[in-house]
């Protein structure tokens, strides 16, 4: 595969300082680029390798400082990259239609058109599968749910009776969908389960990373809205609402009805405790542990989280304790001398 | 499904302030529930929504203050409200009796009766599989492995050799049982294996929610007991052992070899490092990272763990910084004028 | 299974304080350890069983104070211990060389000799699986990916396509590699998807805990280098790389694009964030949340972490408080009664 720094200009809408002629062969990120190559700048970390790369062109963001053989300007230079990726790199195609003839299907379910359901995938009764759906090998369909068009589902992922996936949806493999809550009540003697007879719905466009386990409602549904991307190894607790066009890191926990409302951010191995609401926009930093609601715009960080600029003071606060200490000592002395 | 509350009255041993011929046609939680429908106040957060909700009746505590339309006064309205659950939601019926078609079965493992075997399960030699179990499709269940009655193991389940579950237990998808602890030599130039020979032993009334890790133990065992509960994505390390009727909530870790002694509950994303014990009837905050013995009966919080309450003032001091600092220049500043 | 004192001494490479002649029937930890039985002291934490154990022997390190019926000094009593248990607790076999009639292979796949693919097994088109090869039941072998040599992974694991997996590793249950990193560019009005197209490159002799999810790298790949061992329920996003002889703690997640170099080791539940540098042989402790590079041979602790010294003199610090509050008191009343 190969494009002039004209077409590629095309593509990402970008604006060239240099010449159109030169070729691209490949992609590669900045520190590994070699000739012929086309890289990006998406990350301030990485301008110290512009001096460095024998990449053919980078792309950068318009406003970048700084000037190279062959700099594209673009709005979004990651963006961008992206865009280039597939025409370098195609993508594995997606299996022929066809059902597997060691797929368990229910004479219940109903089936759509040009769906790949692949080796030893179970579909229980009544569940439906629309159009253009893809169920890997060794995925379990429980009974009444339901696939919606075009959504793809790895191997050996786990969606339990009775849940609504929306269509376009991605789910890696590994993932549990419609569980049981932790829903139990302890009494004197033991504990009783209270029955998780809700269910879990998922929007269009989501994207579900792998071994994600999200449970069902109590009563109510558990739901991810339209456009929402999980990462890995996800806990959403039982009745959690998320809202569009969310982004969840990697090993973050939703406790049992909290809200998290459209377009929060919230970065890896946050924990939000139970029946909070984190407002439109937000954004919750790594690790931080959420105890009371978040509101609309703001940024938290910390254990237990706060405010940011409040969280950073305190940790140069923790820090200037030495110093405390010190001018305690000195006051102590001059009182101790003067007397 | 109608019931008056003169009959919901019965199921949930409660009093009513109200009129027992009202007629209940569904459950609600209290910020959505309609008219004709049964809600409560489990959570005293949710007080507010009484004058809002339109709920026909409201199951709330013994003690409650406050009035409603109907009232049914109970010793625990989440408890009560579960026991309605069932009636107005039926579950999924669990299947009939089956051994799938599709399912490997060792001649040498034993069947008990009643039981149902989904398609694609794997049952490896001299496994026991007791009566009434139920095993769903994918899941895998390894050499001389025993499975108590009654127990429900959900899809794509992976219970490793010689482990053995009790009666009643249910595990949840991707739930792994019994692989290799994590232990390891570090020799001057590699790392070397130590041997996992031990067992995981499961009590009766367990659960294990999904995608939960449960090593088996180095040379003993590891040991869950009867009526404990598990969240989801938890991690239970070899050797440890816990104790009977503990709530474990979702990604908390138990390092290799502690003691969760009885009815301890450990929220979520705890942290509980090697070689520790739990006291029995212990708790343990969210997130807290624990990294000495708790004794039996205490709140512990924080990263490192320690007591609440000295958690909490040790919070109280960080916020008081700044007018320690206040404090001190104005000290300095009658130091200076007084020179 | 027997062994004579004397025989032990020369497998484990030690000296006796004690009789050769005695008989070891079985293996026991120290705190349950029995006559006939052999027990090792790998923990200070434990030598105060040493005083209550009825083991016959007792396999300390060779510069231990304290003396028992039967001493082994030896190098390291852990290894030394983890070489008698596969002579007492021989392991379950491995299976016998099989394509079991129900596993679903491409007719393009290549696979090696004496190799074992079990029940419900799928393998994609032109993967490659060398000699002496385990795939257990109900896993998943993606298009073009290859397994090396004597490698066994266990039931329930999905591996991607385009991913090299080397040899002589052990991969546990419900794990996931080669799964979509989690890299996304959110526009004004949703977020687009970057395409992953890089691979994930796994080195000999690597083993990887149950449910861990290893994220294919965007353009390059995500690597994880001979001999290194993971925990269970870790998350690696995409374009890691891992060096040689690693330990990752479980529960423990690191982010896009970052290095962890050679023989580092971090304990459980620790996040590294995205783009850093952790050095070679450096140590993280538990729960930290790694924000910047760590220098090679550090020790790191905290939220967020700093060099150990400096994260530990800060707990005294915040716990020093009180006294700082007192101090000042006391000054406030010097100060006031010397008006």
């Amino acid at each position: 595969m190969e494009f002039s720094l004209g077409q590629i200009l095309k593509i990402v809408d970008g604006t060239l300082e240099g010449d159109e002629a030169y070729i691209i062969t490949d992609l590669a990120e900045i520190q590994h680029a070699k000739k012929g190559q086309l890289t990006f700048l998406g990350n301030p970390k990485y301008n110290k390798y512009l001096s460095t790369t024998e990449a053919t062109a980078v792309l950068v963001p318009k406003d970048f400082k700084g000037s190279y053989e062959n700099l594209i300007r673009v709005e979004n230079p990651n963006l961008a990259f992206s865009l280039m990726i597939p025409r370098f790199r195609p993508e594995l195609p997606l299996p022929n239609p066809e059902i597997h003839k060691t797929a368990c299907i229910a004479n219940s379910a109903q089936l759509g058109e040009n769906i790949y359901i692949g080796p030893n995938v179970t579909i229980e009764d009544k569940a439906v599968i629309e159009n253009n759906v893809f169920i890997f090998a060794n995925s379990y369909i429980g009974t009444e749910t339901r696939i919606g068009s075009e959504t793809i589902i790895r191997p050996n992922v786990t969606i339990y009776h009775n849940c609504q996936i929306g269509s376009k949806v991605l789910i890696h493999s590994g993932v549990v969908v419609g569980s049981d809550g932790f829903g139990f009540v302890r009494t004197e003697k033991s504990i009783k389960k209270i029955p998780q007879a809700g269910r879990v719905v998922i929007g269009d466009d989501v994207e579900i990373g792998a071994n994600c386990s999200i449970d069902r409602g109590t009563l109510g549904d558990t739901v991810i809205s339209k456009g929402t991307k999980l990462d890995n190894l996800i806990q959403i607790a039982h009745n959690v609402k998320i809202g569009v066009y969310c982004f969840i890191a990697a090993q973050s926990g939703i406790a049992g009805s909290s809200t998290i409302e459209d377009r929060v951010t919230i970065a890896g191995q946050v924990g939000v405790a139970g029946h909070l609401k984190i407002g439109e926009g937000a954004i919750v930093a790594a690790q931080s542990g959420v105890s009371k609601d978040v509101p609309p715009g703001t940024i938290v960080f910390g254990y237990p989280a706060q405010e940011q600029k409040k969280a950073r003071r305190e940790i140069v606060n923790i820090r200037s304790i030495p110093d405390i200490k010190a001018k305690l000592k000195e006051i102590e002395k001059i009182i101790e001398e003067s007397k």
